[in-house]
C-alpha cells in the first residue's frame, strides 16, 4: 500500500510538474515577432481593398458559365500576376449553366398586390404565360413531409420558416434546407411551384437568391424567394383567413455545362517547397449583386494575405498556394476539380484554410488537427488574441471548397467572422463594393496572412485532420 | 428729472414683476391633466397600427390615378365610418396620372455592368430600342448651369450629388432640386436623358423615385434614379478615365387626368363646432412601396389621434377634422382643391396639423402663430417634453398639404420626428409596414392626440399666422 502510495503521489507529482512546466514552444520567439510584424502590415494594407474594387467594378457579377464568370478567369490571372505571384495559372474546370431571366410574382386574391421575388438558382421556368394557383403555407420541411400530398397537389408551397440572426452563421445552417430541398420535396408531392421566405435576415425587398437540388426523376418547378417584407405581406393576407392566390412568372433556364476555371497561384517555398499551405475563396459569384462579400473579399483577402507572406523576410520555408475555385455558389465543381486535380499531392498540403464569410469581424479561430497538435493551432490563434479573437475549438470544417480537402486529411483552419452583416447580403443584390469597411477588410488580410505565415514555418508536422464528429 | 426718474424706476420694477408674475395660463389644470391622460391613451393604442397593417395589406400601393388610389378612398371611407367619425365623405379631386412601366439600366463601356435604376415621377419613355450615350457626371444644378451646353448636348447627365442625413431633414431640402428640376435643365441644354443619384441616405439597392417638373415647351426626356451603391459603380467606372457609356429603357407614360378624392371625418365640436382644428396626411403613395411611413403612418397616426380625442371626456370643445389629401406625391391637387372648397371657412381654421414624416421618434414641436400666443404653443409643447421633445421655434411650414393654409393665415403646429430613418426608406420599395416600429407610431398618435386636444379645448383665439421669414 505505502509503495503503491508513493508511487500514486509521483505520478501526480509528474503530471502536475508536466502541467507546470512549459510545453515545448511550437514557434521560436522570431517567429512568432516576424508574424506580428505581418499581422501589423495586415491592419495597413490596402491591397485586398483596391483588388476588391477592381473585382466589383471590372467584372462584376460572375455566376458559373456565365460571360462574367470568363472575365472573372482572365481578371484573376492577370491580377495574380502583376502582384508578384508565382506559377499564376488556370485549371480547366466543367461547370454547370443556369441563367436567371426574368422573376415576377403577384398576389391576385384577396387583395392584389406586386411581389418582388428572385429565381433560386436552378429553378424551373412557368409556361410564358405564367401559372396561378392557391398557396398552402408550411412552415418547414418537416411539416411538409406531415401534410397529405393532395393538400400540396396543384398548389403553390410557401415555405415560412424565418432565418435566425446568430454570430457564428447556424441560423443559415438550419434554414438552408428549405431552399435547397423545398422545391423537389414539394414537386414530388404536385406542388405546381414553391415560394420560400428568403433565407436572409435584412428586412430589405431585395429577397436572397442560393441554389436549389433538382433530380432527373423529379419535375423542376419553380422556385422563387421573396424577400422578408413581401413574404410577411403574404402572411398578412393568409392571416385573414380567405383562399390567397398566387400568380408567378419566371424564365430562367438550365443551359448547356460551360468552360471555366479554378486560379492558381503561389508563393514558392523556400525550404519546403512541396509542402502546401493553401488559401482557398470562390471566385463565382450570384449574379444579383457584384459579389463584393461573396465571395469577393475572400478572394482579395487570401490574395492579399498571401502576398504579405511572400513579402515576408525571411519567406515562407513551405509553399502558400492559392486557389480561386469556380463555381462554389451552383455545383461546387472547382473544389472536386482540385480535390482530384492534385489528389496525389494533397498528402503534402499541410493546411487548408478557406475565406468566404466576408470581411466582418474576427472573432475567432477553429482548427481541425491531430489532438496532438492543438497547442500549435492555439499558439498561432493567440496572435489574434489582441483583437478579442477566441480559439474556438478543433471542429472546423473549413468552407464549401476546403471542407472535402479536410475529409481527405488535410488539416484545416478556419477563420471565424461575425455572420450577422453577412447574412443581410449574402445571394442578394445589395452585396456590392460599399458594403465593405475597409478596416474589417484588413484585418481579415491581417489574419490570414498570419496564420498562413505560422502554418507555413511551423518546423514539425501538422499530421492528418480527423474526421469530423458529425458527418457533413 | 426726479419725477421722471421714479417714473423710470416703477415702470422697470413693473417689467420685473410682469416678468415674475405667472402669466394668465392658456389652459386650466383640469384640461391639462385631460390632455396628458389622452396623451398616456395614446401610448397604448394600437388602433392606428392595425389601421396600417390593413392599409398597406388590403390596399398596398396607392399612387394618384392608380386602381390602388381608388381602393384608398374606398378604404378611407369605411374604415373612418367603423371607428364612430361624423360627417365621412369624399370630396372629389381631379389628379395627374403617370404610369412607370419599366425601366433598365446598363453600363456599356469600359465594363459591362447592370444597374437597377427606377423612374422618376413623371419620367419621359425611351424609344422602345432605349437611348444610349456617353455619361457627363455633374455635381449639381449650379455646375449644370456652369457648362457649355455642348458639354451635355446628345449625352446623358449623371446627377452626382449624395443626400446627407440630418435628424431635421434638411438634407432632403438641399438636395431635391436635382430631382426636381433636373431633367427640365439638362434637357434644354440637349441632354438625351438624365440619370441621379437618388435623393435618399441608404445604402441599398433600391433607388428613390420622387416627382420631377415638366413643362409644355421642354422635351421630357427619361429621367432615372440610381441607388447609391449604383451610383458608386458608376463613379468607380468614371474614375478609370474612359468613355463611361450608358444604354436606359424606359416605358414609363403620362395618362388622362384620374378622379381621386380628399378623405374628410369629423368629430364634431361640442361647442364652438365651426371651427376647425385640422390634421392632414396623404392618402396616396409612391407605387414601388406599400406607402407605409409615407403616409401610410400619417393616414393612422391622424386618424387614431382624432379618434382619441372623440372618446375624451369632455369631447372637444372645436370640431376635429381628420383630412386625407389626394395626391400629395405628384402635384398636389389634394391640397389645392381643400384650400379652394373650403376658403370660406379657413377664417374658423384655428389651427391645422400635418403627419408626413414617418412614425419616428417625436423630437420636437414647432408652431407657426402670432407672436403673443407663442405662450400658448409652448404650454402645448410642453406636454411632450417628458419624451425630450423640445419647443423648436415658431418657424413651422406645414407639410405639402397644408402648408398652403398656413400661407393663408391659418396657425400651424408641426410634429418634428426624425427624418434620418424615414430618408433611407422614402420613396422607395422598401417603404412597407415592416419599416414600421408600433411604439413609435403610439408615441406618434399620442403627440397629435394631446395637442390637437388641447387646440380645440384652447378658450382663447389662435390669431392668424404669420407669413413666413422665407419664402417657400
Amino acid at each position: 500500500m505505502r509503495a503503491l502510495s508513493r508511487c500514486v503521489t509521483s505520478t501526480v507529482l509528474g503530471l502536475l510538474l508536466f502541467r507546470a512546466a512549459p510545453a515545448a514552444e511550437p514557434f521560436t520567439e522570431a517567429q512568432l515577432d516576424q508574424a506580428r510584424a505581418i499581422r501589423e502590415r495586415g491592419l495597413a494594407d490596402d491591397v485586398a481593398y483596391e483588388l476588391l474594387r477592381s473585382l466589383t467594378t471590372e467584372v462584376g457579377p460572375r455566376s458559373a458559365g456565365s460571360p462574367g464568370d470568363a472575365r472573372a478567369v482572365s481578371w484573376a490571372l492577370a491580377h495574380l500576376r502583376a502582384l508578384g505571384f508565382k506559377n499564376v495559372h488556370a485549371e480547366s474546370v466543367t461547370v454547370s449553366h443556369w441563367t436567371r431571366g426574368e422573376a415576377h410574382a403577384e398576389i391576385t386574391a384577396p387583395w392584389p398586390q406586386t411581389l418582388l421575388p428572385v429565381a433560386l438558382g436552378g429553378s424551373g421556368a412557368t409556361p410564358p404565360s405564367g401559372v396561378e394557383a392557391e398557396v398552402v403555407p408550411i412552415t418547414s420541411l418537416t411539416e411538409l413531409a406531415a401534410v397529405p400530398a393532395a393538400s400540396v397537389k396543384g398548389r403553390i408551397v410557401f415555405f415560412t420558416q424565418r432565418m435566425q440572426k446568430t454570430h457564428d452563421g447556424a441560423g443559415y445552417g438550419t434554414a438552408v434546407a428549405v431552399r435547397s430541398t423545398g422545391a423537389l420535396e414539394s414537386s414530388r408531392m404536385g406542388a405546381v411551384a414553391i415560394v420560400i421566405r428568403s433565407i436572409g435576415t435584412d428586412s430589405n425587398r431585395l429577397a436572397h437568391t442560393g441554389g436549389m437540388r433538382i433530380a432527373d426523376s423529379v419535375r423542376t418547378i419553380p422556385a422563387l424567394a421573396l424577400s422578408n417584407p413581401d413574404a410577411d405581406l403574404l402572411e398578412n393576407e393568409l392571416a385573414s383567413g380567405q383562399p390567397v392566390r398566387l400568380r408567378l412568372r419566371n424564365t430562367s433556364a438550365w443551359a448547356d455545362s460551360a468552360r471555366s476555371a479554378n486560379v492558381v497561384a503561389e508563393v514558392p517555398g523556400a525550404a519546403r517547397v512541396g509542402e502546401v499551405v493553401l488559401l482557398g475563396a470562390h471566385l463565382d459569384s450570384w449574379d444579383l449583386g457584384t459579389g463584393a462579400e461573396d465571395d469577393g473579399a475572400g478572394v482579395a483577402t487570401v490574395a492579399a494575405a498571401a502576398r504579405l507572406v511572400g513579402e515576408a523576410r525571411p519567406g515562407p520555408a513551405r509553399t502558400v498556394r492559392v486557389v480561386l475555385y469556380a463555381n462554389e455558389e451552383h455545383g461546387g465543381q472547382g473544389s472536386r476539380n482540385y480535390a482530384l486535380r492534385h489528389g496525389a499531392e494533397l498528402s503534402r498540403h499541410v493546411m487548408a484554410m478557406e475565406s468566404d464569410l466576408g470581411a466582418f469581424q474576427v472573432l475567432g479561430v477553429e482548427s481541425r488537427v491531430p489532438l496532438d497538435r492543438l497547442p500549435v493551432a492555439r499558439a498561432m490563434a493567440s496572435l489574434l488574441a489582441p483583437w478579442g479573437a477566441q480559439f474556438l475549438g478543433n471542429e472546423a470544417e473549413g468552407g464549401a471548397d476546403v471542407g472535402p480537402l479536410g475529409e481527405l486529411g488535410v488539416p484545416l483552419l478556419g477563420v471565424r467572422t461575425d455572420a450577422v452583416p453577412y447574412f443581410d447580403l449574402h445571394h442578394t443584390a445589395n452585396d456590392t463594393f460599399d458594403k465593405i469597411d475597409p478596416a474589417l477588410l484588413r484585418q481579415n488580410v491581417a489574419a490570414y496572412a498570419t496564420l498562413a505565415y505560422l502554418a507555413a514555418q511551423y518546423p514539425g508536422d501538422f499530421g492528418r485532420a480527423p474526421k469530423p464528429k458529425r458527418p457533413r
